[in-house]
């Protein structure tokens, strides 16, 4: 028997019920993998809000992205074997299989080997954050110079986007709610920290950047909140959706989109994965920044695998920087 | 003295007031114009209502666009004789100067010759258009096999869109609100016609494109159709969205702009003349498109101008296929 934490019906963190279910061998083209680490992402909890635009049948198993041990291999899988540490991504549809459990069934093909230097917990957190944040090189093109605002910044993507910023010499603006997290996040590397609740954004990134705006903005909450980014954003910026978090609707930025001639793009990570060219460039790329510092995997907190409630109640806090780890 | 229209408050089209006033002669840097003709644009009739995001000082006056003769020239004017035949573009701020007069004064960094080959109230139809629909060639590259659904298809940008898609080699997919106009956009270069408020445009547009979806459209209206516009589009698509015609907030499309790549962009045709180059370019492609009868100006309509309010219900009535125009 297993332990797998399913949902039977929408709603708050209280619907994710840990259940004892026989998962079986692999069918053909999936393997078997002892979980060793959950990597959480707020997508999930959409998901189990009933907010996510894939509805499961109920009850459904969620979970998107780990890593662990492979101890099963169904026909026809390659290049993997027992014994093999690998890194889960969701190269499937959610709900479809899920990973929060002490064992799951997946796809090959959404498997890559864990990183050896990596700690198996770091081994949980680096795809999703990295391939979601790399919308800011692969849509963006951000470069040497480049001002990018980065919201809720203190989340695991954002962490990631403020890593891969300095890395391609790019100067990140991290904005947060309070300046409670301002300290941390300037030594995680932002070079700015805009508390939102307690500032100007427009005229703080207007003093920045000598008023001409920042190129480049990377928001995972949308809401009434983009006509000021908009506001904040220079001649011919990139204006990166890539959640709605605020779960207000989004306004198009009208005025500001047309004077200024942005570009307004939405972003998910799968767009990476869907072109196989493309998956092993920012592989390679991902895994050269870890190797080399540039990219560093910051982990808020991890919960045992009984307390995948507490866990997701932690993730919808907003108290986190980094990402959130459960463990089997 | 002189016929001018001005307006003293904001409101509807009756607010528009033909006074006499004394002109005097043009400041440095400015030339007086004898107007022939005048062309009206959308964004004048939300400039007299207060929609627009220039606010001017009232009186005000009011017009962007024209054609008619020099017949005085400012200190400071260089290439530009009395009696050249010119086009007034609106390259000055909106209210600063106005056009909606039998004479007007104007900056001249805002007048071109006039083209010989055209009569003149084509003269006062060309510039705005295709300045404006040239954001499907400036900003989204239409060329050959796009599909590029454009809205409200019988407005004079509308109509050049239809012109420049094909000059491109593109599939101009025309959208009108009933199939009233349908037959007369086919002949005005339409490879479809969809009348919205008929037919379901996502099924429509799959339909044509092989399940694609357009990779362009190019929407002046806005509001809660601009989801539905973005559900008929291809993976990769350009949502260019010039204008908030409807009067309704709109919403960015998240799903379809996340899960296709799409790229929404704003666009206002003074994009081109802030750069000189990009203008430069611009102005020979359309003397070019218009010799070559690729593009051919479409008028719907000649007001005389002590019937300017008439003029402006008319713009306002999307009765029209084509420019409209007032003679004074």
């Amino acid at each position: 028997m297993n332990r797998v934490v399913r949902i039977h019906e929408h709603g708050g963190p209280e619907v994710l019920r840990l259940e004892d279910l026989e998962l079986g061998p692999p069918g053909a083209g999936e393997v078997r993998v002892r979980i060793e680490a959950i990597g959480l992402n707020r997508s999930e909890a959409a998901f189990r809000a009933g907010h996510y635009p894939l509805k499961p049948a109920l009850p459904s198993r969620i979970g998107y992205e780990a890593a662990g041990v492979i101890e099963a291999l169904g026909a026809g899988v390659e290049r993997f074997a027992n014994g093999d540490r690998v890194c889960v991504l969701p190269i499937f549809r959610m709900g479809e299989y899920g990973v929060y459990a002490d064992a799951a069934i997946v796809p090959w093909r959404s498997i890559l080997p864990a990183p050896p230097a990596l700690s198996v917990t770091e081994a949980a957190s680096i795809w999703m954050q990295y391939l979601t944040a790399l919308a800011i090189i692969e849509i963006a093109h951000a470069t040497v110079g480049d001002y990018i605002v980065i919201r809720a910044a203190s989340s695991s993507v954002g962490i990631a986007a403020l890593q891969l910023a300095n890395w391609a010499g790019a100067v990140p603006i991290a904005t947060t709610r309070h300046s409670t997290k301002s300290r941390r996040l300037l030594d995680e590397g932002a070079a700015y920290v805009i508390a939102t609740e307690e500032s100007d954004l427009v005229s703080e990134v207007m003093k920045i950047t000598a008023n001409k705006g920042a190129r480049i903005v990377f928001d995972p909450v949308g809401g009434p909140y983009v006509e000021t980014l908009a506001q904040a954003m220079a001649q011919d910026g990139v204006l990166l959706i890539y959640g709605g978090l605020s779960g207000q609707p989004t306004l198009h930025p009208h005025w500001p989109a047309a004077f200024k001639n942005l570009s307004i793009r939405g972003w998910v990570a799968s767009t990476i994965w869907s072109s196989p060219d493309r998956f092993a460039r920012a592989q390679e790329l991902i895994l050269r920044g870890l190797a080399q510092r540039h990219l560093r995997p910051v982990i808020a907190k991890i919960f045992p695998l009984e307390a995948i409630i507490d866990a997701h109640r932690y993730l919808e806090s907003n108290a986190q920087v980094g990402k959130i780890i459960v463990t089997p």
